[in-house]
């Protein structure tokens, strides 16, 4: 194309996000078409209505609600996806990259559960995909480890990608509330949806620690085979303790290079209060990352909401426009092929383990015992509520092998004097 | 150029930086190669002595005392400038830009006080100018401005970006130390230069902010318009009452936009304890940004030391390599030509201010009376030290434009119950 054409866009979607972005693309025009290289024009954009009052001021013979109108129509050059879900946006996205189109979406599931065939159809089609909305909303991770961090190997990733499992945690730190009760409150409040599991069960995270590791390790990453803890079962007592510990719990997704694999786990995890990523409040998300020149990075904004995303969006959308104009490709990630995910089992770590225990003698010989048993030394062990029955026992472990942890806490379990195991959390190492 | 052919490096300087850079250049030459789309090869580098014993493994054969040497090599596509200070630096990138050259630097100075200059020269030879190593280390901030808030206006951008600085700053409030001693630390510690001049004084603060806030708002800066405070005047009692006012004390580079230009400034700021920022400790840099899109944003990392700079210099480096094989060039600013930046004086904020009055009656009247007279009101006032003479008498404004609250003071100091206006230091606002 020539490099003073207009580029024409195609919506998939003109829902929260695709108003945002098509407000972007009507009030900064000007600017847009200045970094672009070119002006940005939405010419077709696929709705599931077209009587409905929208926010966003989109003229009326634009909407269609056939998406093949849009990923063929021939003076559209770049396909946006903000309509979430596989099906039918996997269709229509493949189409659109085989048919040579630049594809921006901000669907994490989409690109974590069919990454490698979406990239293999812009190879063929000589398009590109760009998902930075996808990984953590506004925060531009995925150019950071794609580009930014081009001269260096990713030592550790870990981050806080679900802001309401952050606004959660935030909540039962600060006010004490059980995780029922935040969870209530951040429904009411809107950092919750009606049916929260994707979120506080893990997946939305592993999702998204899906790309980054694939970005980060220049490989493919099978969801399924990331290890994935939300926090259901994050009790107000944990977090109580934790904060005797110098500690704050957060729901984390961590990526390490291990052997020649890495480890990908998603689980909540207690985090030194003096570290960055300790003062990730509320609903907002960071990404740390160490690599072996930059150091220590952190990158921290709003994971989610309208303009936020639609601000990430509307940055891969320049980028598409300046590698069309080009006639180029960012890179993709893949070329070590398929990632070799570490089993958590042989994951090592320390743990902070909390059981309820009868108060006789004897049961904490028989606890240590059974550590020892598996090779896994306590650095520290807390009784709380003396002249309590049951008494609650805390031990936090040195380094160990998680099978090992899981093994003596199995043996642990099946002791009589022993209640209940009733937290296992890790230390973030 | 062939899009296969090996792009030649040329280095201007081969010191901590430039030897870092070279390392990653030789040990990740393949995931170089991979991100860069083709291999990139060191092929001259300008040392001061040839004889020099280096870290870096360079053949000495490539190494020359001449400048000229290396900007004109016929083989060198992209020009890695880390040699410091203004000239010869100036010169030999000029001539590498008009030679059609992409150019790398780590130069703050450089770029900060000759942006307009080296970027017409890198229009007129048809190549481009890359600097994100020379605005905060490690931390990809310029690619996020330019590239990531493509679709945002900036509303604000508040940097904490100069590590001696912070350094200093963390070890006072950590340990209560006064100035002096803790500059003297950093520099045992190497965190503070011989000369600390530039560092505690704001200037490389201002370098650091010219960059950013010329990306911002996509206009050249003029270095010498930032007003610029440093840390010397900070007081341990400074620090001690802001910790007593839910603050901590930092040095930021503040870039806002205001009327048609924009407020520049560098100036130790009170921040509140809870804000991101205040968490950024020791010799760390971090940049906030508010996109009227994006929201708030934060970035950090290290923003200085061989690897980390490195880290930058090698990003831009595979950048650089990308758009030479495409044959085009990144958005630089300007577009908006000079940017107007509003007198210190005209803008508004919220101070800090401590004085050592005698403890006479009429003191606080006499005070407050020459505050009411420019029409600058008082939202907390403090008296500490009771029954000693002179009592420590602090204020805290609500917003006010600056010249007023300077008038007032100047009135204030010529009270005779007033020993010493000792200290006035913004909120963050």
């Amino acid at each position: 194309m020539s490099s003073e054409s207009t580029i024409g866009v195609g919506m998939l979607g003109l829902g929260t996000v695709g108003g945002g972005v098509a407000r972007i693309l009507g009030e900064g025009a000007a600017m847009l078409s200045e970094r672009a290289g070119g002006a940005i024009q939405l010419r077709r954009a696929l709705v599931r209505d077209l009587d409905k009052a929208r926010a966003a001021v989109v003229a009326r013979e634009l909407l269609t609600t056939d998406g093949d109108a849009v990923v063929n129509d021939p003076s559209v050059n770049v396909v946006v996806e903000v309509m979430g879900g596989i099906e039918p946006a996997r269709s229509l996205v493949l189409q659109a990259l085989r048919g040579g189109r630049r594809v921006v979406t901000a669907n994490k599931a989409l690109v974590a559960s069919h990454g490698p065939e979406l990239m293999a159809a812009a190879r063929e089609g000589g398009g590109s995909l760009h998902y930075e909305a996808a990984a953590a909303g506004a925060i531009p991770i995925v150019k950071a480890v794609r580009e930014s961090l081009a001269g260096n190997h990713v030592e550790a990733l870990l981050g806080i990608v679900n802001g309401t499992c952050n606004y959660i945690l935030s909540e039962m730190s600060s006010g004490g509330a059980a995780f029922s009760d935040a969870l209530a409150d951040a429904q009411r409040l809107g950092y919750a949806e009606a049916d929260p599991t994707s979120d506080v069960g893990g997946e939305d995270s592993a999702f998204k620690l899906a790309l980054l590791a694939g970005l980060a390790f220049d490989s493919h990453v099978d969801v399924g085979q990331i290890h994935c803890e939300g926090i259901t079962g994050v009790r107000a007592a944990d977090i109580a303790m934790a904060r005797e510990l110098g500690m704050v719990i957060k729901l984390l997704a961590v990526a390490r290079p291990s052997g020649s694999g890495a480890e990908l786990r998603v689980h909540p995890a207690m985090v030194p209060a003096g570290h960055p990523l300790a003062a990730v409040h509320g609903a907002f998300n960071a990404v740390f990352v160490r690599g072996d020149a930059a150091g220590e990075l952190m990158f921290y904004g709003q994971g989610a909401g309208m303009m936020p995303t639609a601000s990430a969006v509307v940055a891969d959308l320049v980028d598409a426009c300046r590698d069309l104009r080009r006639g180029t490709s960012a890179w993709a990630p893949g070329s070590q092929g398929a990632l070799q995910v570490v089993p958590a089992a042989d994951s090592t770590g320390r743990f902070y383990i909390s059981c309820r225990v009868a108060d006789r003698p004897g049961v904490l010989a028989s606890i240590a015992g059974a550590f020892a048993d598996r090779s896994v030394s306590i650095e520290t062990c807390i009784q709380k509520g003396r002249d309590a029955d049951p008494v609650d026992l805390v031990f936090v472990t040195h380094e160990s092998r998680e099978g090992d942890v899981r093994a003596a806490l199995q043996a642990i379990g099946t002791l009589d004097m022993v209640r209940e195991v009733a937290s296992v959390i890790r230390l973030m190492g």
